[in-house]
């Protein structure tokens, strides 16, 4: 797999414009993607996020996950690239996928 | 079940004096106890959350999850007691039991 590489600011902002519940969310060598998604309890929540991380170890792309009761968050970055590359665009297109 | 109520806080500092991994996290109504915890893998840490996850289900008592590569941290609170109660410190010591 080529090293993956980071995405112009252009590019980042056309793709959140078309997936206004994603953001930007961390700084610098951290720069990622986030969104949060809501759920009726706690274990619809958890069961979304064994789907995430399912689908992270199939993508060896690993999100920051935050899970509460109702809950869960998702970041995507790319630490080789330092910022947004295409893996986290389409690493949030799935996960979103898979949300209820 | 009863209400739980706020512990004292001499209480709790001797229990964290006795857990000197976990820490007071979390201020005014949503004060608690944290700790992090560290893997070898995405998918070690994934698992301890989703073991978490049932304790917690079955406890009715739910943490805050922060999970990552190789690494997750949970956060106790009781909502109800707008502090810390015994639930948190029973599920603090749980958890441990359920860490590799």
């Amino acid at each position: 797999m080529p090293r993956p590489t980071k995405l112009e600011d252009a590019t980042v902002d056309a793709w959140l414009s078309a997936h206004p519940e994603w953001s930007r969310a961390g700084e610098g060598a951290s720069a990622g993607i986030g969104r949060s998604y809501t759920f009726p309890d706690f274990a619809a929540a958890l069961a979304f996020v064994v789907r995430i991380g399912c689908l992270a170890e199939r993508r060896d792309h690993h999100p920051d996950v935050e899970l509460g009761w109702g809950r869960a968050r998702l970041r995507w970055s790319t630490h080789d690239a330092a910022g947004v590359s295409q893996l986290d665009l389409d690493a949030a297109e799935a996960s979103d996928a898979r949300a209820p």
